[in-house]
């Protein structure tokens, strides 16, 4: 019986599934990263959830064969390196793949970065599967991204490849957490979503959100989305532009990837059609001939297993 | 004796190179492309120019194993057409490849994006040497690319990719050739650094050129350059600002392909050191750390001759 494990390392959240060798998702489980514990800490935390799942499943450590970790920001794939992690505060080269192989007792372990472990769960199970190529953003508080080419998930000469939120696609533009200006995810993910709700409110625009009593800077984008399909033209024009910015994205990715589909996952696509439909229109008026006819643009198919199922997929690898 | 050619078929001239199985350059030739004698006639240039090829190397035109052109524009690689070209006004979806096995009696040729074939010829033969992946870019009127990824020139899955000249690196910015705006060459082509030259002296700035009575409308970019290298303060400026967006373009570049090295050919890689210091400079402070201590940026090794060289490469996988 061969079993793999998927670890979708978070920031809050850590979230394990034990899969088996046809990808079915045999257990889950989920508990809090705990970061302030430390990094040993993590390791216990994520060596306890995978002994967990094996005990609740009747089967011995023995039978996983493989051990997969998905964490945010960069990552050193040959050496098991976290090389900075925007929700560890203060990890720098962690040797996360071969401190959690230790915790396991000598199972085969490796770290990869979650939006391409998103990415090659979507190629091999979901959206992506019979294609050739795929790129998967994640839409949440930034934008991720991965890249898979004929079957690969395509990791770059130093990892950093698919790194599409922070493309620049406003020289000059608005300050972006990444220390630069102007990319993508400043504009277009749910804070910059939110942000650009806010400056327009600043400006003198009203909305029913504040009309309905709530605060400013309570405004999430869920709330920004609900409000644009309820008719709130602020909001609609709003959404409208994330839409318009992230066609631009897409078409960034069209015209030096040119893959057969661009998959989006996280938090904003509960949005709907609300942003896929505006996002296809601007995306297909400024795609080349070619792609405005091949390139489709869809929601992913495993939703919120993708990190697991990737990482799993990615520990068979290990 | 295995023998190959390379065509670099432009708007103005056909380059036709033939070559030994060691890439040796055995023979050269150019002519005048005649588009305005039409498709057919630009085929019997191109045939013409490889019998002459063969009568000059004395060997019969059996020796030939392949032929590969390099064209602008997009390129239907699978078929051998040229889907359109920037530089024959009407073409649309030409069989060339076809075509020209015809007129030599039944050669193996292949087509390719000229940015895609110098590109190719870069990694096996000149700067990319070794390396896993190259990005290339053509620095003239406009701004071409190819991406070679694992030793193998990467097309995407309608052979639109590796067009980095038209990312958008502004949103809502300067109109483009294409119909879109704020595409990268608009800003940092030779094209685009005259632009903005001549808008700056049409904002009342003046410049060594018009005071040595240049008129506005004839300067080049060459002129800026060495205009700059003299310590003109507005050409300095402009380009500047050219390495700036040329730099944004390679971050781009990195931040989603994320190769060994980007090279630069083209025209404006006269301006040397001018143009490769401010490039450098520029592109390390954007850079993510890992790109940012790996990454190469690199001029040609291979100048003129990637096209044909590149040609005959793809020829010999014809």
């Amino acid at each position: 019986m061969d079993l793999y494990v998927g670890i979708d390392l978070g920031g809050t959240n850590i979230k394990t599934g034990l899969l088996s060798a046809d990808w079915k998702i045999l257990e889950q489980d989920s508990c809090r990263t705990e970061v302030e514990g430390g990094f040993q800490h993590v390791i216990e935390q994520m060596a306890d959830s995978v002994r967990a799942l094996c005990k609740r499943r009747k089967v011995s450590l023995k039978h996983v064969c493989g051990v997969g970790i998905g964490t945010p920001g960069p990552v050193d794939v040959a050496r098991g390196l976290i090389v900075v992690a925007p929700n560890f505060p203060g990890w720098r080269d962690i040797p996360i793949r071969d401190a959690l192989r230790l915790a396991l007792g000598g199972i085969p372990v490796v770290v990869e970065n979650d939006a391409n472990v998103a990415a090659y769960a979507e190629y091999c199970l979901g959206a992506g599967r019979g294609l050739k190529s795929l790129v998967l953003l994640t839409l949440g508080t930034g934008i991720g991204s991965g890249i898979v080419l004929n079957g690969e998930m395509y990791r770059g000469a130093t990892d950093t490849a698919g790194e599409l939120g922070h493309v620049i696609v406003q020289v000059d533009g608005r300050p972006c957490g990444c220390g630069r200006r102007g990319c993508l995810e400043t504009y277009c993910s749910a804070t910059g979503t939110v942000k650009r709700f806010r400056e327009a409110l600043a400006e003198g625009n009203t909305s029913m959100l504040l009309e309905a009593g709530m605060k400013k800077e309570d405004i999430t984008a869920r709330d920004i989305f609900e409000a644009a399909a309820k008719g709130d033209a602020l909001a609609w024009q709003v959404v409208d532009q994330t839409a318009r910015y992230l066609a631009v994205g897409c078409d960034i990715a069209v015209n030096i990837v040119d893959p057969d589909i661009i998959v989006f996952t996280g938090g904003m696509i509960a949005a709907g059609d609300l942003l896929l439909k505006p996002l296809e229109k601007y995306a297909r008026e400024l795609f080349f001939p070619r792609p405005k006819e091949h390139t489709r643009l869809a929601f992913t198919q495993l939703g919120g297993d993708a990190g697991i199922l990737g990482a799993a997929l990615c520990g068979r690898n290990s």
